[in-house]
Formats: C-alpha cells, sequence, structure tokens
C-alpha cells in the first residue's frame, strides 16, 4: 500500500528544512506514479513551513511546483505513460462533482480542494506532503501535461506562479491594445508581464524601485512606472484597462484604484492577508472593482501549459541543490531571487 | 438674463439653513424651467452643508431630488412642454461627448460632470444652487419626464435615491431567482428592497437591527438576517449573488465579503469615504469581487422611472414643510425616518 522515499520537510514551524523518509500510497488505479525532477520554491512554501498563516500541521514537506517523468500508471488512466513529461501544481484532489468543480474551478470547490501539502489526505490519512521529494502519486484529473518544446526546470513555476497570473488576466479577459499594469516584479509580477505581453497587451511593470526597470523591460514590459512618483502616477490616472496586483502583503490600494479606467477592475493575487483600509470614493466615483482570484483550474493550467509550448514562455530561474534550501528560503523573503529558485530534485536522490 | 427667487440655504459650514434670496438664469434655447413641487432630502445635502468632504462653497442651496411641473422651454426643447410633470436629479449638465456621456452614463463624465449643487456654475459662474428652492432652469438632456401614474411627491427620491439603487441592480444583471442582499434599511436601502423585489430576486435584508424586520419585509424582503447573529451569517455564507452595500459610513467588510457566492459582487453605494481593512484572502477565496457604483446614467434613470409607472413602485416619505428642514437633519443623521423626507415646496411660496 505504502512506499517509503526521501523528502525534505521540517518538523516544527521553528525548524530549518531537513532531510526526512515519508511515505507515498502505492499508484492506484487512477493513479499517476511521477518522478520528480524539478520542484518550484513557492512564498507559500515558506509561509506554510513557518506557520504564518497559521492551521499548519507536522512534518511540512512543502512544494507545489511539480516536474516529473510518469513511471507508473493505474489501470483507469489512458492519457498518461510511463515516460511523459508531467506537471502537479498546487491541487491533488477536489469532491469532482459541485458547481466549481463541473465548471473546471477545482480551486474553488466547494467541499474543498485538496492542497499537494498540509491537506487532509483522503488516502492514507494525515496530511498530504508536497514536492520536496522523489516521488508523488497523484490522481489522474491533476496531472498535467508538460509540452516538450520548452525546458522542463524552468516549467516547474508556472505550475503555481504561472497559472496564479494566467488566469485572471484570462478571466478578465485582457487582449490585444489593453493597457495591463502588474504591480511588483516578484515570482508572480515577471509571469504576469511575460503573459500580458504574450496576450497582446500594452503593459506597464507598477514598481516601488526604480532599479527593475530594465529587467521589467527585458522580461516584455513597454513602460515602467514608479508608484512612489506622484506625478508619474497622476499622468496614469483613469487609463488601466487591469491590472494585476502581486505585492504578497497589506498595502495602500487607493493610489492603485485612481489608475483604473472606469469599470475596470484590479485583481489581488498576492496580499492572503488583512489590506490596508481604502477609500469607497475611489471605486464609488467610476464603477471600479477589486477582485480576487486563486491559482487556476486543472484546465486553464492546461491551456496556460499549451500557450507556453506554443508561445515558448518559461519562468526565468535559479536552480538550486536540495540542501541549499534554507539559504533560500531566506532569498526569497528578501526578493533576491530573478525570479524564482527551482530545486534540481537529482540532488536530493545523492 | 437672471431671476430672483426664493430658497433656503446655508450661509457657512455652521449655518442652519435658512430662507434666502438667489439668482436663477433665465430659460435658454436648450433649456426647461421648471416650478419645484417637491424635493427630497439626501444624506448627502447635509455632508455638503456642513462641508463634511470638505470643498463646499457657500451659501450652500442643497437638494437634487426635485420634482415639478415645466413652466417654460427653449426653443430647442421638442420633448417637453409647459405643464409637464418633470424631474431633476444630481447632475443638471456634462461634456455630452467623452467615452461615458456617449454611452450614457454622465455620472462618470470624463470631463466632470455638473452636481445640481455646489458644482461650477457654466452659465452665472459661481457654483449650482439646488431644489430647495421655488424653481430651477436645466438643460433638457438633464430633465426626466415623470410617468403620470405615480404619487409625485413620493417619486421625488427616486431621483437619487431610487437610481443609486437601480443602477447597480441592473449593471450586475440581478434577475428572477437570484439571492440578493441589501445591507442597511435606510433612504438607499429601502429601494434597494423595492427594485430588487420587483426584479424577481430573492430578497434578503441584511441589518443589524431585528427591529427593522417587520418593515424590511413589508417592503419586499423575504428573508432578514441579523449580521450581528454570527450564527445566522454563517449559514448565509457564500450564497449571495449580488450583495448591494448601502451602509453610510466605514466599516467592516469581511463579513459581508464571506456571504458571497464564487464570483459574485458586493456594491458600495454609501460609503463614501475610508473603510475599514478587509483580508484580501476572503477575495481571493472565491475570485469575488467589490465594486462601487455612482448614481446613475439620465437614459438609465428614465429607464428606471418608467419602470416606476409601471409597477407603481415609489419611495416611503414624510412630507415636511420647508422651514422644518433642521429639525429633519437631525432626524436623518439619528435615521429617525422612513425612509426620506420630501420638501412640500408650496411651503417655501407661503
Amino acid at each position: 500500500m505504502k512506499t517509503i522515499i526521501k523528502a525534505y520537510g521540517a518538523a516544527d514551524a521553528k525548524a530549518d528544512l531537513k532531510p526526512m523518509s515519508i511515505e507515498r500510497r502505492n499508484c492506484g488505479d487512477d493513479d499517476v506514479k511521477i518522478d520528480i525532477m524539478y520542484c518550484g520554491v513557492c512564498h507559500s512554501d515558506i509561509h506554510t513551513v513557518r506557520n504564518d498563516w497559521k492551521g499548519s500541521k507536522y512534518p511540512v514537506v512543502p512544494g507545489h511546483e511539480i516536474v516529473g517523468k510518469v513511471v507508473e500508471v493505474g489501470k483507469n488512466v489512458t492519457k498518461f505513460r510511463q515516460g511523459d513529461l508531467v506537471g502537479v501544481g498546487c491541487m491533488v484532489d477536489s469532491c469532482q462533482h459541485c458547481a466549481s468543480c463541473e465548471e473546471g474551478l477545482e480551486q474553488y470547490c466547494e467541499n474543498g480542494m485538496t492542497g499537494t501539502y498540509n491537506s487532509k489526505d483522503k488516502h492514507l490519512g494525515g496530511h498530504t506532503l508536497g514536492g520536496y521529494s522523489t516521488s508523488i502519486v497523484v490522481n489522474k484529473e491533476f496531472v498535467l501535461s508538460i509540452p516538450d518544446t520548452i525546458d522542463p526546470k524552468a516549467t516547474a513555476p508556472l505550475l503555481c506562479a504561472g497559472i496564479t497570473t494566467w488566469s485572471p488576466l484570462r478571466h478578465w479577459n485582457v487582449k490585444k491594445g489593453d493597457k495591463v499594469g502588474v504591480i511588483g516584479l516578484g515570482g508572480l509580477g515577471h509571469m504576469g508581464v511575460k503573459f500580458a505581453n504574450a496576450l497582446g497587451a500594452h503593459v506597464v511593470m507598477i514598481t516601488t524601485s526604480p532599479d527593475k526597470s530594465k529587467d521589467a523591460k527585458a522580461l516584455g514590459a513597454h513602460e515602467v512606472l514608479i508608484s512612489k512618483n506622484m506625478d508619474e502616477m497622476r499622468k496614469h490616472k483613469n487609463s488601466f484597462d487591469f491590472i494585476l496586483n502581486t505585492i504578497p502583503v497589506g498595502h495602500e490600494m487607493d493610489p492603485y484604484i485612481a489608475l483604473l479606467k472606469r469599470d475596470a477592475t484590479m485583481v489581488l493575487v498576492g496580499a492572503i492577508e488583512p489590506l490596508k483600509p481604502f477609500h469607497g470614493g475611489g471605486l464609488i466615483g467610476g464603477r471600479k472593482r477589486i477582485a480576487g482570484s486563486l491559482i487556476g483550474g486543472i484546465k486553464e493550467t492546461q491551456e496556460m501549459l499549451d500557450f507556453c509550448g506554443k508561445h515558448n514562455i518559461v519562468s526565468d530561474i535559479e536552480l538550486i541543490d536540495m540542501s541549499t534550501i534554507n539559504d533560500a528560503y531566506e532569498r526569497v523573503i528578501i526578493s533576491d531571487v530573478k525570479y524564482r529558485f527551482v530545486i534540481d530534485m537529482a540532488t536530493l536522490k545523492d
């Protein structure tokens, strides 16, 4: 029923990550067993390891940007076969029958989706353990095909940072000629810039840091707006069709609301925490909107991967050894990464 | 060029309203001159009189829920004639050529609409003076027809409280069978309940006050949800298709965001001021939205009035004499009115 594999995890909220042995279920009839090649490092991994959002269950084995090779499939699996390059993102299960699941929006499953780590494990009991490990067994409905035209290691972050920015851009129908702002140039923001550019939008990177201008333009931004420069902010007032807000912490929203056109939307994808007070009049005066968006459904994740294959879009990454993960976390926290760490899981097998 | 008429206004932010003489332009080629019969009392009148939002210009003559009879029309006016029952709401002019104006959304005029009071007066200089007066001269494009099937005095509040609630209900396509929440039972809220009911929605009045239940149901609410009752609030979690939030001051939003279904919107129409911090996760977890909405355009105001004529919908009002306006203001502030004061302007002529 179970197999013992190697992983990296934290024993408690204050512990560094270190090697450990964990159990995986064996490959069931509806399952795909994947040998993990690469796993991206998401800020959520750190929040969960350190119990920032409360409710973490230990040991935490993080990792939900997983790319690997299929090594075994269950008898009901027809879509994948041994040797296929596949991915797993933030979810490994959902009820599959509620209205959200039926619409392909498993991330909003009304009965609660199963996160790739730190969710209730329906099979083994306990909680799910993520991708900082040598292998994983996942229900076939939550396995994605990775196009063979793009670099597998740089594809890993698409499974979370990618879909988190792709889904709102598509849902709010960003299209050729739209003026789109992306606030914040980190793991999420750099993907937002690439996608908005590829969708034909006029992309404006909105950042506090003038020194990010060159990089933003290299990634696909047509303009850079320094949010601390009140003159520049005034010039862009009421001009954006859509703003993707990737700031990961609570922040002032009024200056960004002022940038939106009438009827335009700013979507929050980063700040899963209390935001600062904003002025009701800012929304009322232009029928403006603030919304949130959580990762994306499996169907749209596959669409994104196919789009990336066609347009040669991947994440900008720094490949690291598993043993350097604790240093990498410190660098993520001070935003010292362009733009995503990806763990070479071969280094765990050694 | 000008005529002297009687009005009621405030000389400064601390003064009571009292009788004064003001100037009106004479009726121009594109104008309609209206003898005012009734004028509703809006909370904005008080905010402007008392300079709560800053920028008030004195004397303030408030009043933007105006119903009266046409007494003169300019030579370019074909739609109205002497004796017609007409209304004027919150706007008396706009640029008429920007994208918003061309879409019939003059309230969002990109060059700034002219408010019925306390806006720059393009004709006489100085600032506009509102409906607490015996007559008004208004550009024909900002004059509304009042159906002759409904009580004119109870129609006055439709011009602000009515359209402010009608416009978002229509814009967000509230329809038969939708579960619609209306937060707050005041001048705006009581119209929101009537309209949502008439549009076929299942209407839930959301209020802090259990003693408002009976009245809410009489107005058309199918259910009453007491927002202080955490058990009840939990039962209604993730169940609303739309929420109209009429709370006139900054307030906690998380409990109301929790009530929205996935992809559903809460529209703010009351609080033109800073709101309390809310939790980004509340929006992100269900792709939920917060929006604002400001009154409504002229075209949709006429549609609302026609709908009201057809469905016999008016505001619940208390008719007052002009001389009691200062007492009425005190009662508005403590919400001691069901649900709108309307001034009988004949009492100013005495």
